[in-house]
């Protein structure tokens, strides 16, 4: 069988570009025993994956050039080769950038679409919900009438982060990059404050008006001058619980900024670098509860979905322009 | 009764200088009831003390210019209007920089200096030896095998710490600023490895080499160069114990360097800034311990001793020069 798929055409240097994509036709071989032959439906574009196209060992392995770039997918099952799934299932995996791919069995899990949205399992149910929800709750910890704020507020984590830090009764802050941005946050997921920062001339004086009281807790998703200057926003015993640096991930030289050792001293300052996987043993209990609150309303979600295959590499593109609100989707 | 005491005679801007200080004859109130006088006989000076000669809000309240600097002492009792107390006795407190002073009973604590030098309450069994039990036991947490790192080592925090890993079952690595200080950590306090970095043309390079297995704990005392290097060899889950940042203290523009949250993000890393008072309720515990150790000879320890009241100040800049081998003080 015939199917289209993204390669890894070049590393880029600083902002990647259409040009580091490549589209390529292969024939899929026979399925064997124990495989599954998929329909990729939604597939994922996430700002880590920025990191593996760099040739450089972090926590998540390169991507090869010339070899297929690989993203979480919610597929249908087409064909399967095992027993644990039939045609018409839909299933979560971490699959090829393709239209159709095969997988064993053991790497998929099956997703119920009947309840949500397909795409759900790669957001707010998937790796963007479970890193918010231990963010905030194993790090961050925000108590009644803290401080919350939130950077890269309206992407993939940004929202669930702030919903989540308010069913704890925080007082929750998120920035942002557009004013359509901040009204969403502020009207459709219940944040108390929002700042445009694009609209801002001075960070520190803005952030300090939003948070009279200082920050108790910083989910940082963005990293650079944002995240210098909540930080001198900070309070005594503040913890920062640290997902992301997107701002970053296109440098092409180390960044400079102001050393920020000497605040989170005298502040005693808790800061924690985390990813998702680091939580793998409590995935079950974070997913049961993200499950919970996005079926009784606490919790709210939206994506932007790019529709055709063709277009996954501008999707990838617009997350470093912030071009999504919410998950970042392709629907094929 | 007369005495002498230094009062902050000016802010400093940047490198503090004997201008800073100045000398005044006063007279004491005569002796009410529940209060004691006293005659110092160890005066501590600490790196933090630098904040305090700064106007701005800290965890230590600034030292108001035209009254008397403040600090750790250990005294003898002359006389006293309290039955806790008797004439003779031995005491700590947070007492001014003065040849006499009066303080209440309920600011002093009794200290048996038959077991050790009176020195050591300012020192290993004072306020620098809990800041290195904690940092290391409550933070770091070093695991036998693990490589930890210390900044700062022969200073007077630095050695405790190095040595109270060395129980865990850690390699220790020092960085000071001397080859006496190096063979000083090795021969005498049982450092796996140290390191002058005043003597290293590429210090990354330099601490790659005597960390191969990378950085598993960082306890902090000077920042800088020296913690942006460290932190570039981390191991993924690394800690750092973010106790001192004394390269920064005399700091007159907020100090630019490499941005660092890239490196701890990727690495999950755990930093944690501190003082000791956040630690107060584990006070006991933690000074059981350390004198234990110290009684068994498990831990070592060094003091600089400065003599002479008029030397304070000069003891006091000392330290931005390094000129201490563990706790530097004054005597009486």
């Amino acid at each position: 069988m015939k199917t289209r798929q993204f390669v890894l055409a070049s590393r880029p240097s600083g902002f990647p570009s259409r040009d580091n994509f490549r589209i390529e036709d292969i024939v899929l071989n026979e399925l064997k025993n124990n495989e599954i032959l998929l329909k990729s439906c939604f597939i994922s574009v996430d700002p880590y994956m920025r990191g593996r196209m760099n040739d450089v060992k972090s926590y998540a392995a390169s991507f090869e050039v010339d070899q297929p770039i690989k993203g979480g997918v919610v597929a249908k099952v087409v064909e399967s080769k095992d027993k644990s799934f039939q045609a018409g299932d839909s299933v979560f995996g971490m699959l090829p950038w393709a239209e159709y791919s095969i997988e064993k069995a053991e790497n998929l899990r099956k997703v119920d679409t009947n309840i949500v949205s397909p795409g759900y399992y790669l957001g707010i149910l998937g790796m963007p919900g479970l890193t918010a929800y231990f963010g905030i709750m194993d790090i961050g910890k925000p108590k009644s009438g803290e401080t919350v704020v939130i950077s890269g507020a309206a992407g993939a984590v940004g929202i669930v982060a702030g919903q989540i830090a308010k069913t704890q009764g925080a007082r929750v802050v998120g920035i942002t990059g557009s004013d359509d941005k901040c009204k969403l946050l502020k009207e459709k997921f219940g944040f108390d404050e929002a700042l445009n920062y694009k609209d801002s001339k001075n960070l520190r004086k803005a952030i300090s008006e939003v948070c009279p009281k200082g920050v108790d807790v910083y989910y940082d998703n963005v990293g650079g001058e944002i995240t210098d200057t909540v930080i001198a926003n900070l309070n005594f015993h503040a913890r920062i619980a640290l997902c992301g640096q997107i701002s970053l991930y296109n440098s092409t030289r180390v960044p400079m900024g102001p050393a920020i050792l000497p605040m989170l001293l005298t502040r005693s300052v808790k800061l924690q670098g985390f990813i998702v996987s680091n939580y793998a043993d409590r995935f079950g209990e974070a997913f049961a509860q993200l499950t919970l609150w996005v079926k009784d309303g606490t919790l709210k979600y939206t994506e932007t979905i790019i529709d055709g295959f063709d277009n996954l590499p501008d999707a990838f593109l617009g997350l470093f322009a912030g071009k999504n609100q919410g998950k970042m989707l392709v629907k094929i």
